[in-house]
C-alpha cells in the first residue's frame, strides 16, 4: 500500500527539476499523493500543473499524483508534508551580469552559481527570498522536511535555518556522484567487469561544490590508490569516458584534469565536476586558455538563455499535445528521499546540513556537506573526520566565506559582503578595484536587490 | 572466498565471552585466519587452545580456525588485525569488596562493575590495565582495529584512547539490545506478527550501562507512543516475557519497571537492563526491599563465583571429552563487526567511542555510545543530536564523573578519584564516612592497587 | 568637575541597598545628577525620595542629589546612564517557606537565597522579574550600565542576558570581600602592622557563593602557605577576629571551619562565607548539631523579618525628625564602579558575567564570578585559568544545575525545574519525597509563581 | 631594598635588545642580581659582558649587575627566574632572500620578518630553534618566566608552548606602542595640553604585527570620533610629528596612510605601523610606486647590514674606551614586566600569549595579542571581545595561516607549508609560479632549514 503524502513545491514552474521530480514520482509506486506547484510565474506552475495531466495519462506512469497550482506560499505550504525548493534567484539578465560582468577585471567563472564574484551577488538577491520562504515555511509547515536544490547550495540553506532555527531541512545536491562515475569508470575499465554505484563508498566532506573525498573503498577494495594510478596516467590528456567531454566546444566538458591535479596537490579528491570545483581557486581560471589547457568548459549565460527558449518551445509542444511527456528515473534522489524520511527504506547519502561536528574542524554551523543517514523523520549526519591538512586549509576558508557571507546578507551589511568580496579567491584586485567591479554588479542587478543599500 | 585475518585475544583464557566468540567464528563462512590467545592466566588460555581443538572438530563447524596461546601481548598481538579485549580486572575477590564492602554503608549495588564505589575502585585497578594494553597495541599492531568488551566499559575505551590516541578501538556492549527485545515484544504482542529486531530503529545518546534512546520506529511507525502504553499500564506489576523475571530469586530479574519509571519522569528510554540503570540512580537502590519493589535483582558477587566453579567443571568435562563443545550463535555482534570493518559488509549499531559531536551537549572527548556506522576500516559516528533535557542533565553528570575519574586514574590522583567517589550519586554519605569507605574499599584491594598510593 | 549622571534605581524602596547606595553617592565628590527610585511598594520609594531630602541636608554630605520617585519602570528608567537592581524576589514569607519547609525534610539551609530548594524555588519567581526588567532596560535605556545586586545573582544575571543578549549588564557581590578579611586578619596577625585590603590580589573563579580563590599575594609574598597555616591552626576552634563569630546565639555566624576544612580537601579558597559555602555541600548542614560543630549560625527568616519591623521603625523616626539620617561609606563598591565605567579611574574586582573563556572548564555563557577590569564603558572579564581539579569538579555541576536551572525558568518548564531539584546537593531524597516537597513549596508561594503551571 | 634575581639571556651578544635591556636593568632600582648572557655567536655574548664592565662604571648606573658569559643553553638557564629570548633566526643573509627573493616575482616586503613569503620562510628555520630553547627551559628552569621578544613572534611563541605546554611564555611586541603615540599627537594637538601615554586606555585584538584596537579611550573620551577625524582630514597627505616620515629616502619611513584607510575600510585601528600592516594586505604592496602612494618606506636588508656594521665598529669603540656605554631608558617594558611578575607592581599591557578565549572568535590555542593583567608569577589576559565583523574577518584568516604553519612546521611537513605560502596575500601567483619562488627561498637558506626535507 503507498503511502500518501502532500507536497508542495516552490518554483514548481520549473522545466527542469520539477519535471524531474514530477518524472520520478510518477513511477515511485511506494508513495502517492498531492503536488502543490508554486512560482513567482504563475504561468509557469499553470503550464506545468497541465504537463502533469499528460504525464498521468501516459502509459508508463505507475502513481497518478494530483497536482494542482498554489497561488500564494500559505496556499502552496499549508499543512503539507515536504517540501521542494528549486527556485532560480532572479533571471537569466542577473545571472548574466554575474557571471560576465567580472570578466572585464581579468576574472573568469566557468558556472558562477555558488562561489566568486558571482556566488557572492547571486548570494545577496538570494537570502531575502529564501528568508521569506523560511517564514511561511514556521507559519505553515513547520513539521515538514524541506529539500532545496538551490543555489548557492549553503547559502540558500544557511539562510533557512537561520530564519528558523528548527526547520528540517536539507540540502541536495548531484555534484558527489561525479565522483561516483568517476570510480565507476575506473573500476569497469580496471576489472572488466560491471561494478554498481551502489556498492561504493565514498567519505565525503567540505562545503557544497568544494567537499572532498578522502576515503573510498568498493567492498573490501580501498580505491584511493587506484584513483592515484589515473591521475598520475591521465595527468596531461585527462580522463573521462563521455564522448562529449573531449568536444572542445562544449561548454560543460570535464576532463577531470583540475581533479587530479588538486588530488596530487591536496591530498584528497573534490567531490564535483572541474567546473565547479576550479572556481574556488584561481590559477585554473586565469583565462580562456588555462581554461582549455585545464580541459574544462567556461560556461556562457547565453547558452542557458538558449536551453531556455528550446524548452519553452518544447513545454508549448508538449502542451499542445505535439510531443508526448514520458515518464523516466532522472537519477536525482529525491524520490528515494522522501521514501527514506517515511521510514520507508533507510539510505546514506551526502547532504548539505549545518556542522554539528560532523565535519571535524569547520565551524560550528556552517552548512556543510557529508554523508547523513535517512531514516525516518530524521536525517543525521555521519562523522565525516578532519580532511587531510592541506584540502582542510583550503575548505577552511570557504567554510568562514560562507559564514561572513550569511551574516553580511542577513543584516544587510554591504561593507561586510564587500569585505568576503575582497577575500574571494577569484578576486585578485586592488581594494579601488575590487570595488569599482562590486559596484556595478550591484547596479546591474538591482531590480533583485531592494532590500539593500546599493552604494 | 573467504577472508584470512588474524585476531589477538586478550582475556583468551575466558570461558564466557572467549568461547562465544569462538564459536561465532567457527560458524562465520566470510572469515578463517589465526587467534591468538593471550591471558595472565596462561592454563586457561592453553585449556581454551585445546578447546579449539575439538570446536575444530565438530561437526557443526564451518570454519576451523588455528588457535595459539600467546605467552606474552607482544606474541599475542604481533601484527594482528583484530584485537579482541575481554578481561576480568582482578579476580571475584575484588569484585566482591567492590559490590559488598559498601554495604555496611547502607550502599547496594546490582552489579557493580561501572558506576557507584564499585564501578569507581575497579576503574583504579583496570585503567593501569589497559594503559599497559594499549602500549603494547601501539607498538605491536598500531593499525589493528580492538573491540573491547570490558567494564567499566567508558573508563576501558578512554584509557586505550589517553594512553594511544590514534587507536582504532570501539567498546561493544550489548546492553541497548535489551531495548530492542523490549520493542520486540510489545510489537509482537501489538500486531499478533512476528517482528525482526533488524527492522527496528534506535537513536541512542547516552554513556555506557546508561544511554537512552529518543526516537524509536519500526518502518514508517514511531515506537515512542507504543512505548508509554506500556509504561502506563504495566506500571506497577512491570512487563518481561522471559519467565525468569518473574522469579523473585532470580538475581537477575528484570522487569522494567526502572525503565518505564524513567521513562515518564525524564522523558526518554533508559537503553540498558534495570540492574545498570538502577545503580546510577539512589532512589531505585535504597535497600533490599526497593530492589523488590522495583521488581530487579541484587546480583551479589558469590553467585558469579558459583558460576565460574561450574563453568571450570565444564571446561574440564570438554577436555576429558565428557562434553562436546558445539558451535552456536551468541547473538553478539562481535563477527558481524569484523566483517562491516572489512568491507564485507556495512552496518549500523551502538558503539563507546569518544565525542566527536555526535552526543550534542556532552563533552568532547568522553566516551559516549551511539549508533555508529561500520565500513571498511572505519568506525563513524552517527550524530544522535541532544537528549530530552532531563535525561540530558542525568546523562552530563555521568559523563562529568567519567571525566573526572579518568583524570583521577591516570595521574594515580587518589584525592581527585575520592572527590569523584564523594559525587557518585549512590554515596549519598558525609564526608567522613565516605572516606572511611573508601579507604576501606582501596585496602581490600590493594593486591591490584599497587600503582597508586594507598592511603 | 564632578560627572553628571541619571540613574534609575529599581527596588528602590529598600532600606538596606537603598541606604547604602544613597550615602555612598552623597560622599563621592567626582559624582552628581538624579536618582530615580522604583519600587512595586510605591510608598517605600516615596519614603525614600523624603529620607533623600534630609541627606541633602545633613552637613556631611558632599555632592546632593536629586531623587524621584519613578512609577512605572519606563519612567526610572528612560535614558537613565546607569541603572541598579536590588529587590526582594516576593516577601519574607515567601522565603519563610523557601528556607524553612524543607525543614521538615531533614533539609536545613543557612541563607536560601542562592542553591538548595530555597534557592531553586526562589529562582523560579525571581526569573519571570527580572525578565520584565530586561525588557524595560532594552525598551528604556539600552545603553545603560545596569548593576544587579538582587539573588540569586547567577540566576538573576542570566535572566537579565538571556532575554536582552546586548545589556550591559554585572552582578555585584561583597561575599568574596570575606576573604580579603580573612588574608587581612592573618597578615596583620603575622607581621604586626596594618595591611590594606587593596593590596591583597587575589585569583577567583567559580560561580557566586560558590567561587573559590586559588592565587593570593600581597606584594611580593604568595598568601596561600599562610592559609594553610592558620587552616591547620584554627581546625577545631575557628578564627575570627569579629567578637559576634564566637556567640552561639548568632544567627549570622561564620567561624571558617567550612572554609579551612574545604580548603584542605579541595585544594583552594572558597571566597565566600561558611552560611552560603555550606549549602553547597550537604555534609555541613546535616542537622543543626552539625553546623553548630562547624561553627556558623542558621539564619531563620524570622530574624529577617524582625529586622525588617525594626527597619521600619527607624525610617519612621526619620521620617519624624527624630533620627538623622547621616552618610557614611557602605564598604560596598558601586560609586568606585560607576566612576571606572566612566573612565574616571579603573579598577579591577569581581564581577558576574556570562563565561566568555574566563572561566576556563565552565560552560560558555553560564555566569561565573571571576575578577573583571572596569574602565570606560567596559567590563572586561580577566582571565581566571582552570580552578584545581577538585574545586572544578564541584564548581562545574553548580555551574550545570545553573544552567538547566535557567533554561527551566526560561521554558517555565516544571519538570525540568524538578529534575535540578532532585540533583540539587542538599536534596537527598528519593524521587517521590522530593516531589512532595517540591509541590509543597510551589503552592506555599504560588501568589507569585503566577508564570508556572503549578501540579 | 631590591629583589635579586637571575637572568638568562638567549641571543646575549645582541647589540639591539641586549643593549637595551642592559642599560634599562642598570637604572632599575627595585631590582639587582645577575644576567648570564648566551648566544650562538660566543664572541659577542663576551664582548657584552666586557660591555657590561663598563656599563657597571657608568656613574649614572644605579644598580650594578653581575654579567657573565654561558657558554651552553643549560649554563644560561640552570636555575633562572627570567628568560630573554632575543634571537636572530639565521643572519642577514637568508633575511635578504626572504626579503628580496620574492621580488623577482612582483612580491614586495616592507618588513620581512612575520608574514609573506619572508615571514613563512623565517618561521621555517625559527620553529627548530625555538623547539631547542623550549626543551632547554623545560629542563632547566621549568618555573621561570620567558619573554621573547624574536619574530615571527606568534610562531615563536606557538613553538615554546606546543614544545614545553607548561611555559610561562609570553611574547612582548612594542608596535601596539605606536597607536599609543598616534593617539598622543592627535590629542596634544586637540588640547594644546600634554597628554601621558600612560592615561590612554587602548583595547587591542588581533594577532602579532595586524592586531586592532576596537575601543579607546582617555580618561572620559572616546577616542574613536578624534581617530576618524583625523583619519578624513590627512588622508591624503598622511599625519606623523616625526620628521623622518617625510623624508622618501627613509627606508623606514610611515605616514599612518594605510592605518586612516584601513580604519575607514574595516571599522578598527590597526595597531602596528604601516610598514608591518602592510604585509598582510596586497594593495598597498603591488609595487615600489604603491608604497611611496601610501607613504610607507620598503626596508632592505642592506640597511640592516649597514647597521650592523656600524654597531660593530661602535662596540669596539666602546671596549677600547673610546666611546662611552650610557645607561638610559629605552621605553621597553621589560624591566616592568619582571617588577610585576615579582609582585612588586602590577600593570596591563598587550601580550602574546594562546588564545584562551580572550580574543573572541579566533581558534583556542593560537598565538593571540590582547591587554594582560601582570602581576604576581602571572600573566592573565584580559578579554577584548570580537572585533568587528570586517576586521575580524581579515584577523581570521592570519589566525589560521598561523595554525596551518605552525603545524607544518612541527611536523616538517613541506607540502602544508607550501599550501600555507600559496594562501598567504601576498602571493597572488599561479601555483606553479609560487613552487618555483617557495623552492628558490628554501634552497637559498638551507643552511639553516637542515630539519627539513627540502626538494
Amino acid at each position: 500500500m503507498n503511502k500518501k503524502v502532500k507536497i508542495g513545491y516552490i518554483g514548481g514552474g520549473s522545466m527542469g527539476w520539477a519535471w524531474s521530480v514530477m518524472k520520478d514520482l510518477a513511477l515511485e509506486p511506494a508513495l502517492c499523493g498531492e503536488v502543490r506547484l508554486y512560482d513567482i510565474d504563475h504561468e509557469s506552475a499553470k503550464a506545468n500543473v497541465k504537463i502533469a495531466a499528460f504525464l498521468n495519462n501516459h502509459e508508463k506512469t505507475v502513481v497518478k499524483w494530483e497536482y494542482t497550482n498554489a497561488t500564494t506560499l500559505g496556499e502552496a505550504l499549508d499543512g503539507v508534508d515536504f517540501v521542494i525548493i528549486s527556485i532560480l534567484p532572479g533571471t537569466f539578465d542577473e545571472m548574466k551580469s554575474d557571471v560576465h560582468a567580472p570578466e572585464a577585471y581579468g576574472i573568469y567563472q566557468s558556472v558562477g552559481d555558488t562561489t566568486g564574484p558571482a556566488g557572492i551577488v547571486r548570494s545577496m538577491r538570494t537570502v531575502p527570498m529564501m528568508a521569506v520562504i523560511a517564514e511561511a515555511i514556521q507559519r505553515y509547515c513547520p513539521e515538514a522536511w524541506v529539500i532545496n536544490y538551490t543555489n548557492p547550495m549553503a547559502v540558500c540553506v544557511g539562510t533557512l535555518y537561520k530564519v528558523f532555527p528548527k526547520i528540517k531541512v536539507f540540502g541536495c545536491c548531484h555534484e558527489a556522484f561525479h565522483t561516483l562515475t568517476l570510480f565507476q569508470w575506473m573500476l569497469e575499465e580496471e576489472t572488466g567487469g560491471q561494478i554498481k554505484k551502489e556498492d561504493i563508498r565514498l567519505n565525503i566532506s567540505g562545503v557544497n561544490h568544494f567537499s572532498w573525498v578522502d576515503k573510498a573503498s568498493c567492498g573490501q577494495t580501498d580505491l584511493l590508490p587506484l584513483f592515484g594510478k589515473y591521475a598520475d596516467k591521465y595527468d596531461a590528456e585527462g580522463y573521462s569516458l563521455w564522448g562529449g567531454d573531449r568536444d572542445p566546444e562544449n561548454y560543460f566538458r570535464n576532463l577531470n584534469m583540475v581533479c587530479f591535479d588538486l588530488y596530487r596537490r591536496y591530498g584528497a579528491i573534490p567531490a564535483a565536476g572541474d567546473r565547479h570545483i576550479a572556481e574556488f581557486l584561481p590559477w585554473y581560471l586565469t583565462n580562456r586558455e588555462s581554461c582549455e589547457k585545464w580541459g574544462f568548459g567556461l560556461t556562457p549565460v547565453s547558452v542557458r538563455k538558449k536551453w531556455q527558449t528550446e524548452l519553452l518551445a518544447k513545454r508549448e509542444r508538449i502542451l499542445n499535445g505535439e510531443e508526448s511527456f514520458e515518464p523516466n528515473r532522472s537519477g536525482e534522489e529525491g524520490t528515494k528521499l522522501i521514501k527514506a524520511l517515511l521510514g520507508i527504506e533507510d539510505m546514506i547519502t551526502n547532504a548539505n546540513i549545518p556542522n554539528v561536528g560532523q565535519a571535524e574542524g569547520l565551524p560550528d554551523g556552517v552548512i556543510v556537506e557529508t554523508n547523513a543517514v535517512f531514516g525516518r523523520d530524521s536525517v543525521r549526519p555521519v562523522w565525516a573526520g578532519r580532511l587531510p591538512a592541506r584540502a582542510h586549509l583550503l575548505v577552511e576558508k570557504q567554510a568562514r566565506q560562507q559564514e561572513n557571507l550569511m551574516r553580511a546578507c542577513m543584516d544587510k551589511n554591504i561593507d561586510l559582503a564587500f569585505a568576503v568580496f575582497l577575500e574571494d579567491n577569484l578576486v585578485r584586485l586592488d581594494a579601488d578595484k575590487a570595488w569599482e567591479l562590486f559596484v556595478r554588479m550591484l547596479r546591474n542587478t538591482q531590480a533583485y536587490l531592494t532590500a539593500w543599500d546599493i552604494p
